[in-house]
């Protein structure tokens, strides 16, 4: 039997002693002057040197934070852009950061039903050049996320489920309060939970292989899900760019510390933008971003404090 | 300014005489032995052979049915599994239906936030090889599907958002009840129908260019929907072998015989695997596929009647 994701998770985490997330949201407009100036070209010029541009620029994030985070998190979406190429892209990325130590999440948000999901189960989460979770959309129940349990059982992989996003438009559809009390959001956080529970997911750290998106949008709704999604550990988006707090952050974590990761992607990866580390410029982009990353650390673990 | 989705959709089904709609879901164990056998070898062998086998399909497909309906729907996910080549190999299908006259919907049932939405409405809908139609998941709100639409209103592409679903596990979400009356699936449709009527979406037919996929799992349900989403082309699965009858996608239509598009996917593509077409086999595995369209085509349009 390959090892429960979700034990993988909290040894990384406990290797690191740090419960967060790079995430990788590459853009070809933004990347570091050095790198653009090789490929060249503005932006939608060359589509084959913007993704290789971007296969450079992943690695060199990878370099930097692999020996800092645990987890790495890659959004396919801004790979999909480039078509096959792109996937391939995303693939290699994937490839590179599982290589240099890191558990990585595919941000995908797949969903389908029936024999579609199975394909996208198999497509996007089993097998090798494949990360070790996904990211879900649980609008289509059971059946849409059922096929990637399967893979996770079989893989030692895992997965988290959208719960909650971070923005302010959901609450048009995750907000509604139900005949039966409480939100949307608190009833598909009662169902991961459950699926949660599921079909040998359950690791001997207590948590499970299903794991749940969640955003502190505010912090009673962050407890009220941090007490239904027992079994979950949750991955929280929204730190930095998205405008989160350390402090709402950490009513994602159960009292012990434990239970979430926290994102953070392009006030990681953009650091060299960024006034704050403009001294380390002249050492290269990536010392700008290594730095980036030690204060995301440093802010979620003061947070923290002594629990972890 | 381009022509609106929903007139050229409308344009289309006139010029064919039915509101029906092919699924490409193309799994290579399935695929005719007459083209397996040109490529060799057990599922899962050789990758890149599939990938190509899959292609040949595709445009046996296509050209099968283009002169018969006027749409097709192309599912990414049975694509995703082969990674680059794949995605490559479903852009190359929905350039060549597109090609062969058809109306493209690339089935890909996307949905993320902020920027990545942003990046997956251009990846997936926007310029050249990319469908004229994309499904998209409503459960993020209006965010999540705004960037789409602004895709849709510069380039003449259409939406189609998933309100409900053929799978009974999709009850245990879209089923539930609001505080403020009506299921859950009743209240995205609402949404869905007031975005459909903002921002220069709507067309002279009377129709927006965002739809949704509604599958008539019991009547009720589909009349209430139909009522509801009175801006939206319904895009109707589960007729065949997903088990919905001709009768209940009849409830998928206003009284005039407009409003609707009924995909059938399996049904048509794997006629050959079909007794009832077993006399045609000699004459190839086209002919199976042609004949089965032509029945599919009749059901629909018997049990619409003289409204079309």
């Amino acid at each position: 039997m390959p090892e429960n994701f979700a034990d993988r998770l909290s040894g990384m985490i406990a290797d690191r002693d740090t419960p967060t997330c790079v995430g990788l949201d590459p853009v070809y407009a933004r990347l570091p002057a050095a790198i653009r100036r090789r490929y060249e070209g503005k932006p939608g010029a060359n589509p084959a040197a913007e993704v290789d541009a971007i296969v450079e620029f992943g690695r060199g994030v990878i370099d930097a934070v692999a020996p800092l985070v645990p987890v790495m998190k890659i959004n396919i979406a801004f790979f999909e852009v480039y078509g096959g190429r792109g996937i391939d892209a995303y693939l290699e990325l994937v490839e590179a950061a599982g290589a240099a130590g890191l558990l990585v999440i595919g941000d995908v948000k797949r969903a389908d039903i029936g024999h579609s999901t199975a394909a996208y189960a198999r497509g996007q989460l089993a097998g090798p050049r494949r990360p070790d979770a996904v990211t879900v959309n649980p609008y289509l129940g059971l059946d849409g996320v059922k096929p990637f349990m399967d893979v996770c059982r079989e893989e030692g992989k895992g997965l988290f489920a959208l719960v909650q996003p971070s923005n302010e438009a959901a609450r048009e559809v995750q907000d509604v309060r139900l005949e039966s009390g409480g939100t949307l959001a608190a009833h598909v956080g009662r169902l991961v939970n459950e699926w949660a529970g599921h079909e040998s997911l359950m690791g001997v750290c207590g948590y499970s292989a299903l794991g749940a998106v969640v955003s502190p949008r505010d912090v009673a709704s962050a407890d009220s899900l941090r007490s239904i999604l027992s079994r979950c550990t949750f991955l929280v988006p929204g730190y930095g760019a998205q405008g989160q707090s350390a402090e709402r952050v950490a009513h994602c974590f159960k009292k012990d510390g434990t239970g979430a990761i926290v994102n953070s992607s392009r006030g990681v990866i953009y650091a060299y933008e960024n006034e704050r580390y403009a001294a380390l410029a002249g050492a290269g982009w990536q010392k700008c971003v290594e730095a980036a990353c030690r204060d995301f650390i440093q802010d979620i673990n003061m947070v923290l404090g002594g629990s972890l």
